[in-house]
């Protein structure tokens, strides 16, 4: 009676926090909290967000809605595990009913950790996915968390993970689990309008490559069925909703990004880039990135004496910036997987048509005329690397396993150092 | 510092439950009851969907995953407060720790009920908005509720909502909170396969209407501000993100509905219909529906002999039927609101192009020859509607307040007259 069950996958599955968008959502917080119950809740934010006075405001917020509230301002601009266990400590001061994180991927992820090693016993490394960590999955409820994303980019305030940087083991790893997603993201994209330009141009370009990476990755009915439905890997694939998404918000990075760079208080053009950046996380946030994701580890993991400009006064390539500086050199190389797609993608970030005649260079040429007007750095050796990091960097790439799994085309180490020396 | 707050309205709100897409999706949900903990899980159906085998699958499926289940198949066609209490009489005789609806709205909605009322005390008018009902608020945990729509049509698998019709008070009114929210969808396009080709037909003019009245429907930041922002309407208006979604229902409408009709084995055109509900459901969910919604009410309500062909042998008029009764002449008459969404949308769905010089008629007329081409009934006489019955009808319809509230043009008794006189 029934067709026969495909061997290859043929379920995607899709799931995002609910959301609530606008000029003036964040002055709606202690009505939310309130709402939820709960009579007190803790703000986790950095010291440079704290600076723009929106942490405090929805401490104001939410002790008029008779909440009672405290700011912690400690969050690391890289969560390690350090940096956790002081906030961790801060937190179990008092027994909170709920958290608030205002600021960019690290406070969320920041958090993310704090509400799961508040409620849970044991330590960060027990929930990390084997054979770094325990694997441990989080079997407790947890608190709600309400995340107010500060910056147009990260997509974590609809994720279910946090990424940690492990100082003993020198390693970047994740703590990935549905407990872990925010209970409501609300974004105000007036609260993205003090961000520098800099910060602006690379949260951007992180936007533009997750919709990229995302739209381009192995479709999820072209990969292997899982031997456990349970356990399929964490990306999914591109998939029809993933789709619309990844088409939406590369329009309108394109359209809007440029603006939002050259002037910060242009709230239409913060407007779209916060939508642009919501259509990330709850549109496609689970299709998967990959090699421009994968190539970004071992970029920003190895870097020496780079100091980004806008950023804090630390060596360091910001996650937007070292995402994109391969972008150019992977998209060439996974033209073939799916010709068309990439002429599409280059047509909605440009505005432009383009037909195969224009081939393999339509998108990287689009990408490269993006990253100029908006002043990214032009390549790798902009963080000081020269050839001979490339293995060093080929290395770091060819572990992030859950990036390289929906990558569209196989990729061996040859294909890896092509691909870095291009992006020098 | 800050741009000043609007008058108007500046926030949409948005949510979804997480969803489980594709061909084999329903093998899958024993093993979703049992990562939830649950021991004991009722499947809720009809006895029309438990000929298909469906539920009994599932049954089977929770069983081998050793999860206690059995099937309660006596949920009504239209459910009643009569039929609801006989389904939670039946829950009650044990405790079950999860819920599977497993069925159309019918069957979605009365497990919502059973869920309610089996977690709290009371009765379900007490939970009914005001003025017909208390308007208590859920207050305690309810059970997870997996959904499994088996028409692609309701998009009650995403809402909050149960509607009810209570025979007593010779009325339906809706019970709708967050927490009676599916805790997963589960759509398997395989489960549709049989359904005849009129349910397939008006199910689909159902998904149709959902979108082209969520498109059309007055702009959120069009609405003035709300006093209290935890009290917004139940419908936001169109906003950024439901208008993506529409789009793509209305194109995939276009082009699957006549397929799917035609010939109900056409797996491909199932799923991409399955595609436009879940669209229907997730995107656009809360942006609202307005007056094609708001006469259905009546149209359903006051009918007397009418019975429809592939439906159960009653008189009654199929939701489908109802909402897409009046479609063509209330987008006549709302088209000078919005003339270019409304061109778009016949564009949408018909693949060609419009322009001003087709004006009002141009969706109307794609509207009557999809419906002509999947033989739905052509006006309200086939009903057994006359002229006479035009004022009982508009007398329905000017009651459908939260409908009212986002037509996209302000609605008097001679507007609404003067469609159902055309809709004849
Ligand atoms: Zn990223
Ligand atoms: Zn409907």
């Amino acid at each position: 009676m029934l067709p026969d069950i495909h061997a290859n996958e043929s379920v995607f599955t899709w799931a995002a926090p609910p959301l609530k968008f606008g000029v003036g959502a964040i002055d709606e917080i202690g009505a939310e909290v309130a709402a939820l119950g709960a009579a007190s809740c803790l703000v986790i934010t950095d010291a440079g967000v704290r600076e723009t006075g929106f942490p405090d405001r929805v401490r104001e917020n939410l002790l008029a809605a008779g909440v009672k509230s405290e700011v912690y301002d400690g969050v690391g601009v890289e969560p390690t595990d350090q940096s956790i266990a002081e906030a961790v400590a801060f937190a179990k001061q008092r027994d909170w009913d709920c958290y608030v994180a205002v600021g960019g991927g690290s406070a969320m992820d920041t958090a993310k950790a704090v509400n799961l090693l508040t409620t849970h016993p044991g330590e960060l490394l027990d929930f990390v996915t084997p054979p770094i960590g325990a694997g441990t999955a989080p079997w407790l409820p947890v608190k709600p968390l309400i995340a107010v994303p500060t910056t147009a980019g990260t997509g974590s305030e609809s994720t279910t993970i946090c990424v940690i940087d492990f100082l003993g083991l020198h390693l970047k790893a994740g703590v990935s689990h549905p407990r872990l997603r925010p209970a409501l993201a609300v974004v105000d994209p007036r609260v993205t309008v003090s961000l520098p330009p800099q910060i602006t141009a690379a949260s951007g370009m992180d936007v533009l490559s997750h919709a990229l990476e995302s739209y381009t990755s192995v479709r999820f009915d072209a990969k292997p069925a899982p031997e456990d439905p349970m356990r399929r890997p964490a990306f999914c694939g591109a998939n029809p909703i993933s789709d619309v998404w990844c088409e939406m918000a590369l329009s309108l990075v394109g359209k809007h990004l440029r603006r939002a760079v050259l002037n910060g208080r242009d709230l239409e053009a913060r407007t779209q880039m916060a939508l642009a950046s919501t259509y990330a996380g709850t549109g496609f946030g689970n299709a998967g990135t990959h090699l421009p994701h994968a190539n970004a580890y071992p970029v920003a993991g190895a870097v020496k004496n780079y100091r980004a400009e806008g950023y804090p006064e630390m060596p360091m390539v910001p996650h937007g910036q070292a995402v994109s500086a391969t972008a150019a050199a992977v998209f060439r190389w996974t033209y073939p997987a799916d010709p068309a797609r990439h002429l599409r993608a280059a047509q909605l970030l440009s505005g432009r048509t383009f037909t195969s005649t224009d081939g393999a260079d339509a998108l990287p040429e689009v990408l490269t005329e993006l990253m100029t007007d908006i002043g990214m750095p032009a390549g790798l050796r902009s963080f000081g690397y020269t050839e001979s990091d490339v293995d060093t960097l080929v290395d770091g790439t060819l572990k992030q396993t859950r990036q390289l799994a929906v990558v569209p085309r196989p990729l061996d180490r040859a294909a890896a150092c092509h691909i870095f020396h291009q992006s020098l």
